[in-house]
C-alpha cells in the first residue's frame, strides 16, 4: 500500500459555538489544516489539489437536521465540484473519515485528500442529545431497553470494579491527568486542572460514573490533509506518516459480548496496525485513547497491550500516563478535558499525535516523541479504529 | 488502480417489511450477494473471507433511531469483528458505499469488501419520512423555509417546463417504461403497468410532480462482493469488472447554481468514469440512472450526454428508452416502479447494471449488453456516484 503522510492538520477550538453553523465549524478546520500544509511546505497542496473531502459526523441528521454533509461542506470550503462523503461509526467516525481518506488515496483514486471530522451538539436541549447518542448502541437491545450510554458505560465500570477489586478512586488519576493537559491546549473544551478530591466528591451521573469520569460533549472539528509520503519534498522537517491503519467491530449490544471487559476489536484492530507499523506496544512514544469515561481508558490500554488485563488504573496510580511518563495518554487534555464532540473527537486525536510527532505540544510535549498511536471507539467498543504514526 | 470485479450480487424485494428489522434486511441482501458469488466460481470467497463491509444509509438515525450500522450489519451477518462502516451521501449513500468499498480493495488494505446499501423507511410515519428525506437537502437554506424534497424537485420541474416548452405529459413515457419494466422484477415495489391516462390523471403532488412522475419509498437492500479482478479465476462465465467510478458534488441548495437545470456533478462524475472506462455514451448498452422523479430522469440523461440540453424528454416520446431501445433506462423498474429505499438504491443500480451484464435479466433483458452505467443522486444533483461496468 502506498505510504501516506499528513502534512496537514487543523482544529478548532471546542465549545458551544452558537454563533457558527455546521458547515462553518468544518470549514474552519478544513482550511486550517490546508494552511498549515502550506506552512510545513512552501509548495504543500493549494485548496484546488484537494480530490476528496471525507467527513466524519455521527449526529447531523439527528441534531442538526442535515444530511449529505460531504456536499455541504465542500460547498461551503471552496470545493464544489470535487467528490466528498460522509462517513460514520458512532463516536468513532473521526478516526473512519481518516481510514477512509487514507484508502482513497492509496488506492491511487486521488493525490490528495482532506479528511475533517465535525460535530454540532450544544444547541439541542440534554435529553434530546441523550437520545441522539443513545443510537450508538443497539437500538433494539439496549436503548430501547432504556439504556442510555453513560448508562451502559456504568454497568461495564460496575462490574469492572466487582471483577478486579478496583475502588472508584483508583480511576482519579486518569481525569487528573486529562484535566492538567488539557490547562495547555487552546483547543480544549475544559481549562481546569482537578484534585482527587474534586474527583471524589463530583456529583453521580449513572453509577458508579461520576461527573469526572464522563467527558464532555462539545461543538468542534479537526481535520487533516493526506497525500502519498513520497510526493512531499523534503526541506529538514520530520514527515509525519501513518505507518498502521485497522479497523475492527465487536458485537454492537455489549451483553453479546463473551467478555464485556474485553475490547476485542481495540485489541485486534491495534494488532493489526502494530504489524503494519513493525512496533509494538513499548515502541509507542503517545497514546491518544477514547477516554469518553474513565473506564474506557482502562479497557483501552489493556486491549493495546500497555497493561495487564484488569491492571488498567495501576498505570494511572503509578504515574505513568503523563507527558513524560512510560505511557504518555490524552496528553491534549484527552477526550475528557480536550472535550468529545463525537464524530470529530477521532480526527482531534490524530491531529494532537501529529503535534506530539512534529514536536508542538507546548508545555504537554512528550519528549522525543517519533512514533505515536490513536485510537477512536464507536458504540460501547463496538467499531474501534487504530492508527500509528511515526515522525520520518 | 488494481481492477476490481462485482463477483456477487443480492438484493431484497423492495416491500413494507414491518416483519424485519434494518440489520435482517441488510444481512438478507449481504447473505444473497456471498451465495450468489459462490454460485458464480466454486470457490467464490466465503463469508469468513471477507474482510470489509461498507453500509450505504441515509436515514437510520432518524427512522430508526440507530447508528453505527457497520458493526451493526457486521455482527447480524455473522462478520463480528471486520471492519465495518457507515457511508452517508444522502439518496447517493448506496453508490458511495461501493465505491468506497472499491477504493478499499484497490488500495491494497484487503482483497473482499461487501458494499450494501440499505433503507428501512416504511415503519414510521409520513410526515416524519417528509421531514428526515430534506436533510438531504440544505437544512438552513432550503428545508428550513418549508420546502420538502419533492417540493424542491417541482421547483427544477416547473423551471424546465418554462425554459424548454414541454408539456407535463411528454415526462409519462418516462414513468410508463418503469412501470412496464418493473412488471418483470420480482423484487421491485410497484408491479403495475401504467398508461399515459393514468399517468395524466395521477394525484398532484407538488405542481408539476404527480403521484407518477414520483418514486415510491420502500424497505429494501441490495449487495455487491468487491475482489480484485486478476483474483478470479475464469470459468467460461463473463466476468463483471467496475471500469469507471467516480463521483462529484455541487452545491447542496439547489439557488445556489449558475444554472438550476444542469446537473454538474452527473455531468463531471460521468466524464471521469468514461475516461477511465475508455468509453462515451454511445457505447453505454444500459443506464441505470437516478429518476426519483421524471425531471431526474431527463436531466441526468442530458448531463450524461446522452441528449441534447432541455432535449431529455424528446428520448422517451421517440421510444428510445426501453430495453431494446438506443438508450435504456430503468430496466428493472427504476427508482419510480422498483422502488427508492433511498440508501440502498444506488446499491440497487449497480446489482441491476451487473444482472444485464451477465444476462439475467430475463424479460427486460438488453440484448447483448456489455457496458452498463449506474448513476445514483444524492440531494438535488448535490452529490453524484457515477459507475460504469463491463463484461469481459
Amino acid at each position: 500500500m502506498r505510504e501516506i503522510a499528513i502534512l496537514g492538520i487543523g482544529q478548532t477550538p471546542i465549545s458551544e459555538h452558537w454563533e457558527k453553523s455546521l458547515r462553518a465549524i468544518a470549514g474552519e478546520a478544513v482550511l486550517a489544516a490546508l494552511a498549515d500544509a502550506g506552512r510545513e511546505r512552501a509548495d504543500g497542496p493549494a485548496l484546488s489539489a484537494v480530490e476528496g473531502l471525507f467527513v466524519g459526523n455521527m449526529l447531523s441528521g439527528l441534531l442538526n437536521r442535515q444530511e449529505n454533509l460531504g456536499a455541504l461542506i465542500a460547498d461551503w470550503v471552496g470545493l464544489r465540484g470535487t467528490e466528498a462523503v460522509k462517513v460514520e461509526a458512532a463516536c468513532g467516525s473521526g478516526a473512519a473519515a481518516v481510514r477512509a481518506a487514507l484508502m482513497a488515496v492509496a488506492s491511487g483514486a486521488m493525490d490528495c485528500a482532506v479528511a475533517v471530522g465535525v460535530e454540532k451538539m450544544t444547541e439541542t436541549v440534554g435529553p434530546q442529545t441523550t437520545a441522539a447518542l443513545a443510537t450508538a448502541a443497539d437500538a433494539d437491545w439496549e436503548a430501547a431497553q432504556g439504556l442510555s450510554f453513560v448508562a451502559i458505560n456504568a454497568l461495564v465500570m460496575r462490574r469492572y470494579l466487582h471483577e478486579y477489586k478496583w475502588k472508584h478512586t483508583d480511576f482519579a488519576p486518569f481525569s487528573i491527568n486529562a484535566h492538567a493537559n488539557a490547562v495547555h491546549n487552546p483547543y480544549a473544551r475544559l481549562h481546569d486542572a482537578i484534585t482527587a478530591a474534586d474527583y471524589n466528591r463530583a456529583r453521580m451521573v449513572a453509577d458508579p460514573i461520576n461527573l469526572l469520569d464522563a467527558s464532555p460533549i462539545g461543538d468542534g472539528a479537526a481535520a487533516v490533509v493526506l497525500v502519498p509520503a513520497d510526493l512531499i519534498p523534503r526541506n529538514g522537517r520530520p514527515v509525519v506518516t501513518i505507518a498502521g491503519s485497522a479497523s475492527a467491530t465487536d458485537s454492537i449490544a455489549v451483553h453479546d459480548r463473551r467478555d464485556p471487559l474485553w475490547l476485542s476489536a481495540a485489541a485486534e484492530s491495534a494488532k493489526k496496525a502494530y504489524a503494519q507499523a513493525g512496533v509494538g506496544p513499548a515502541d509507542i512514544d503517545v497514546f491518544e485513547l477514547h477516554d469518553a469515561f474513565s473506564i474506557m481508558a482502562a479497557l483501552s490500554l489493556e486491549a493495546c497491550g500497555f497493561a495487564e488485563r484488569g491492571q488498567g488504573p495501576r498505570l494511572g496510580l503509578e504515574g505513568q500516563i503523563h507527558p513524560t511518563g512510560r505511557v504518555p495518554i490524552a496528553t491534549r487534555g484527552g477526550l475528557k478535558a480536550r472535550g468529545h464532540p463525537v464524530g470529530a473527537t477521532g480526527a482531534y486525536q490524530i491531529v494532537e499525535v501529529a503535534q506530539q510527532l512534529r514536536g508542538e505540544a507546548g508545555a504537554t510535549q512528550v519528549p522525543g516523541a517519533k512514533i505515536g498511536m490513536a485510537q477512536n471507539i464507536g458504540g460501547s467498543g463496538a467499531t474501534i479504529v487504530t492508527h500509528i504514526l511515526k515522525a520520518n
